[in-house]
């Protein structure tokens, strides 16, 4: 898979996967029925925030995950980049989580970033929360309750971090 | 005092000791040369967002402190509450900052939130830290060195959490 800079063509690509991740409510913060105004200018805001595409270069360029890298605060918080990362469920099992998390990890350090923080892993994601703790990341904090969960109820919330 | 809602005719009461606690760099992370517009469009965003002021009412209505509660995630982590606090220099020490926080954590539980968290109060404010827990936060995270001080370097940011 070839990573790089995601472009206003590859939202096309990007949307179906992304409504249909967040439809789940499993793993992400945002209301289940965005619609796709919203989901758009939330994953692709423009400066300073970065986005890319994991794509497939042995077919025909299918966008098969991509990642959103950000300041996680503004002003004296901005040296701490937050991440978010969207796979399509059709490209599971190939690795494109940690392709993209390897690759962002990089790119926050030649931003200049000095650490990387997420604010709201999904505690019973528990592959995400494995693929993170493989990457660096340690929990530094539990929202207890933080997320309601459509088949298991309230769980918590994960803060991870890592210094870059 | 009282605290009641804030309408756009409070902004003019609220802009100066606000830009003054931003431009401090000490506590907010915020950028410390905010323009009102943006200050305005942060603090008073609309809903769900809500916001309160202190005023004084055995004098001219001066405003004092204000508060501002919002969802701190949305879709399925929007039933745990946010809230962000600025009091006035000039009113320190008159027990704003208590009051404002005893009406706002009301007004979530009025509001139907669960919870309520900050997400990056500033570990060397130490009035503030133990002004939470007073009112029945405990610390739940920490990011190492995620603020930088103006005077002491790099310091922690604390996630704060209390049930309502």
């Amino acid at each position: 898979m070839l990573i790089r800079e995601a472009t206003a063509a590859d939202w096309p690509g990007i949307w179906p996967f992304l409504r249909r991740i967040v439809a789940a409510g499993e793993t992400y913060t945002w209301p289940r029925d965005v619609d796709e105004a919203t989901a758009r200018r939330l994953w692709l805001p423009g400066p300073p925030a970065r986005a890319v595409v994991a794509v497939d270069d042995a077919a025909d360029g299918t966008v098969l995950g991509t990642a959103k890298l950000a300041p996680n605060q503004l002003g004296p918080g901005d040296h701490v980049a937050n991440a978010s990362f969207m796979v399509s469920p059709a490209a599971a099992g190939r690795g494109v989580g940690r392709a993209l998390g390897a690759h962002v990890l990089d790119l926050a350090r030649a931003e200049g970033y000095r650490a990387m923080q997420f604010n709201a892993v999904v505690a019973s994601n528990e592959r995400a929360v494995a693929l993170w703790r493989s990457l660096g990341f340690a929990v530094v904090g539990r929202i207890p309750e933080g997320f309601r969960h459509p088949s298991r109820g309230y769980v918590d919330l994960l803060v991870m971090h890592r210094q870059l």
